[in-house]
């Protein structure tokens, strides 16, 4: 029997017999990874775990923790739903059923339309295809094979005469006696989809085209394990609940409006809290030594030339004309400052040069794609651009490393992972210069004692970077600040200094914004919180309630003490009950409820109730101020 | 003798005989009146003083004090510098010799080209014909007349055409042996022309036409007396010493570029500044009861078609297109505060409602009005929209003028007037809804004890309103505040609330800015202090200066004092001289100057100079601390 070599992720080789399968490779393996395979990479591309191997290859068993292993098993389960479908309404065509970002689709042609009551059995359906555990099998087939199969129906019909056109290969694959066209890979057996759930029903068009037949799309997601499907379902509550676009109406913090697509309104509540941010961030600077500057929105398109954005981002720019002239509105504020810095002659003493910027800024991004405040058109970065000498990158590098570390851990406490990306293929610059840099980086990382991931040849042409992702609350990660080396956009505006030797030197500039942009960083904390901001960033940090109409003078007392120290303080002094009030107040996320009455006023006190609902009773005035804000 | 009949500005009528001149009657009213009168207004048109009148007429006499008086005068004077030109140099001809905000100019075609001593000579030669005091006279022409007379020069025959084309009487002026096509009217003598100074040369293009024949442009400006042209040139040259524009690049405050016209870049120092007045306002906004916002700048065309602008302010606007959709980058805010007022239903316990904004407005202003930080195309106003139920006008107008003479009296001490604009012609609204407003107007001024004219139908069509116009330190008036109430935006926009009486109400919207624009009103003060901003507006506040290089620590000391003071404190610690450090602090307007030496850090004190130069020695730290600041 002749033997094959089979080379593992690991580098380590063995030796089976010709014709053995990846899924009995995965079982030779060890059982638990036999029984969690789902498909496999073998010679870098993706095959069903089934087909049998006949040559030396590398070979990868991919599972659901793998991307590509759950999408596999996504799409198995889009023909699982298929199948069902069929199985319950013989006149319903197939067309297709691709992924999506949260699960899957497929659409259906039928004349019927869906009711929830068909939902439940159709899920009924799918339960019973699972228990069968179908072996799945791959056909490959001619074109005229594939016609006279799905004879029947005019989509895979089109389908087939599109990828034969194509000269793609044509296969279907087979579970019990439905068969659907399908260029595969597939799980091996339908057993292995343990938990899915249909979410959605909505309509949709064949291609997409209005013009063309109506279907009927079913949305759904699944999981090889109940655990880990209740799991994504609790936090899909969890993040439904949480989402900033909800919040931010009902609590009146910020809104959209149709006549400024992807441009928050920020509302009185809103503003304190981007002012609040914008604040700390100023504060931040002037320990820092970082320099505020406040520039203009419109640029001539000569800036954009000389930037390089009229080449490389312009369709992401909203232009106009003025006077015969083109303008660009700035999408990013390196051009500006670049300006700025060529306004005079600089010398090696005015090095480290920061500058900052809270200018808004505005992408002309696709209105399908904007989502609350995380995918804006309008948007205002805590932005800054360091222009230092070569030598100077590791300082600081070292110097805005403590600064995202402070932010991120300090006052957020968020857990981040951090990516440094190094020279790619294509590259601007000496080979040299980028050695250098890059070391620059890694030591300033390694002196900042924060763990990173390098990602080798993933940095941008111009320079390498190092990028911050958080996770929120939820496990959601989120790609925040990033630090961004540049050789290039000094060249290309001729910015140099002066150096000791009174030669004139290139100069570096580092981009970075460390909570990138204030309204996306605001949803992200909206959501991270539950609404439930930190003190210093809530809009409303106290409400002052008041048990008899009485102790309305009392509470106003109080509150004015807080106004001296610029605290943000309301009274509530309705004839509601104290029970009522504290839950506006709780609806309202505001940190702290503070209640007055007879007892509290002959002391001088109030009873204190935080967010988490922990009481204290005959808290000092004095002492809240001290200790508490 | 045939008497008339001639009735006088104040109302009076006096008969005299049919022929006499206003000349004449200006000295039977008066000897001053008589030697001061330059031109006169007979039945409202401007005539010569030497003119007969030979009918019952109304009559102003007009002195240089009245603006077309001060018009004639410095267009007498183009004439007569024109005349001492062709005295020195027959071969030049000329063309034409208008008025200009800063004086007149006289164009002319001559080949040889002005030196510096030719302008001596011309001002000589002006000099001798205001000695001569020459009779001006009026000669009236036929076109054939003209044509004969000024046979000589094709730019005279050229005007002589294109006045009878137009059907205009042509006429001529005399001076003694100079004549010059010109409608008039004239002063009645050269010997009124007691100083004067030519300014300037330039060339210029017959009509502006750069295909056209160059010609050469003398500036000049003159007064009927000598110590007014002196005050006249102080000033300028005050002015020029104050220049924003120069103060502002030479202190590196904020400067323009090519690239963004009308836009400017404020530099840190400059921002300092910015942030400063913005951080004033919005503390006075705490206390006064407005909630800001931050608004979008981008809005489809359909908003600016509901308020209005695309109709009437269309070619103002920055306009570009997304996606097939037309938007406009927002020239002012009331719009976006409309579409907030509107994002919920307000009840009359919402009223006064009041909503700020410092979003950056865009202006499509001709480049060639641009003017440093007075006239830009980019700013950010103080700006407030106050929605009040039509009886809340007259209380929420009394707040606003409070707080206005706040920051003018208090906070500046600026002097200025106050106009009150009443209802025009062609208004908006009900008649007594007007009468109402005003009469709340006026008892809110009353009440706030502001003294005002009233401007008597010029308010605007939707509404009445108040300006404010400040005097500087060298006498320049500036409009600044304004209180625009409106009762026809709440209507276009369908805003309205729900009254006590559970009945929809139209609500009114009070527009207003109290520093104008932040740019602006930065220029005026620049300007207005010559640089020497009050200590709560300098950039950097005060400046250490060390004696030796062995106090730097000290200096350092107290530095960080003045840091965690939130104070903008700098040291100087090179080893120049104490002399030229000063010197520096003092160019840099610094307003305090603090020495360092033996003695001071002895004492724990410093030697204290301020901007003015008074110098205080041994001023301990903590005073300074507590009472400078």
């Amino acid at each position: 029997m002749t033997k094959i070599k089979i080379t593992l992720p690991d580098g380590s080789a063995r030796e089976y017999a010709k014709g053995i399968t990846a899924g009995e490779i995965a079982f030779s393996i060890g059982k638990r990874l036999g029984e969690d395979a789902l498909v496999a990479k073998v010679n870098g591309k993706l095959k069903d775990l089934f087909v049998p191997i006949n040559e030396d290859s590398t070979l990868q068993i991919l599972t659901f923790r793998d991307k590509e292993g759950l999408e596999v098993f996504r799409h198995s389960t889009a023909h699982l739903l298929a199948q069902a479908v069929i199985e319950l309404f013989p006149d319903a065509k197939l067309t297709i059923g691709p992924l999506v970002e949260e699960g899957f689709y497929y659409d259906f042609d039928i004349a019927h339309h869906f009711t929830p009551e068909d939902m439940e059995r159709i899920g009924q359906g799918m339960h019973e295809i699972v228990k069968k555990d179908y072996k799945v099998e791959r056909i490959e087939l001619t074109e005229s094979e594939a016609k006279k199969l799905f004879k029947d129906n005019p989509y895979k019909i089109e389908l087939v005469e599109e990828f034969h056109k194509e000269k793609q290969p044509l296969s279907a694959y087979r579970q019990g006696d439905f068969i659907d066209l399908c260029r595969g890979p597939h799980i091996p057996s339908t057993g292995k989809i343990k938990a899915f759930k249909l979410t959605k029903i909505s309509s949709a068009y064949w291609h997409g085209d209005q013009t063309k037949q109506q279907l009927q799309r079913i949305y759904g997601i699944s999981f090889p394990d109940k655990s880990m499907l209740e799991q994504h379902l609790k936090l899909i509550e969890e993040a439904e609940k949480r989402d900033h676009r909800k919040l931010g109406k009902e609590l009146e913090w910020f809104n959209f409006f149709e006549e400024s697509p992807g441009a928050p309104f920020f509302y009185p509540k809103g503003a304190v809290i981007y002012n609040q941010l914008l604040n700390f961030i100023r504060a931040e600077y002037k320990k820092r030594g970082y320099q505020e500057v406040i520039t203009p929105l419109l640029y001539d398109k000569s800036l954009w030339v000389t930037s390089g954005h009229w080449e490389h981002f312009r369709e992401h720019m909203f232009t106009l004309e003025s006077e015969g002239r083109e303008f660009a509105i700035k999408p990013m504020n390196c051009p500006s400052h670049l300006l700025i810095y060529k306004s005079k002659s600089r010398s090696y003493k005015d090095l480290p040069l920061r500058i900052a910027d809270f200018a808004p800024l505005h992408r002309n991004e696709l209105s399908g794609t904007l989502a609350g405040l995380t995918r804006v058109r309008k948007m205002s970065q805590d932005d800054a651009h360091i222009f230092v000498a070569l030598e100077q990158i590791e300082g600081e590098i070292s110097r805005v490393l403590d600064f995202t570390n402070f932010i991120y851990k300090k006052v957020f406490d968020f857990d981040f992972e951090v990516e440094l990306s190094t020279k790619p293929e294509k590259f601007m610059g000496k080979i040299e210069d980028w050695e250098k840099a890059e070391n620059s980086l890694k030591h300033a990382l390694e002196n900042n004692k924060i763990k990173y991931k390098i990602k080798e040849g993933e940095g941008a042409f111009y320079g390498p970077k190092i990028d911050f992702h958080i996770k929120d609350a939820l496990g959601r990660g989120w790609q925040l600040a990033t630090i961004q080396l540049d050789f290039q956009l000094p060249e290309r505006f001729d910015a140099t200094y002066v150096g000791a030797d009174n030669a004139k030197h290139s100069v570096v500039m580092i981009h970075r914004a460390l909570l990138g942009s204030l309204e996306r960083f605001i949803g992200i904390l909206v959501e991270h919180y539950a609404g439930k901001l930190p003190l210093w960033l809530a809009p409303v940090q106290a409400r002052i309630l008041t048990v008899a109409d009485r102790f309305e003078k009392y509470a106003n007392k109080i509150k004015e003490e807080f106004d001296e120290n610029n605290l943000r303080v309301e009274v509530d002094a309705r004839t509601e009950s104290v029970g009522y009030k504290v839950r506006e107040a709780q609806a309202q996320k505001i940190p702290l409820i503070l209640t007055v009455g007879e007892k509290e006023e002959s002391k001088g006190a109030v009873a204190l109730r935080t967010i988490d609902n922990k009481v204290y009773f005959d808290v000092k005035v004095d002492n809240l101020l001290d200790k508490v804000f």
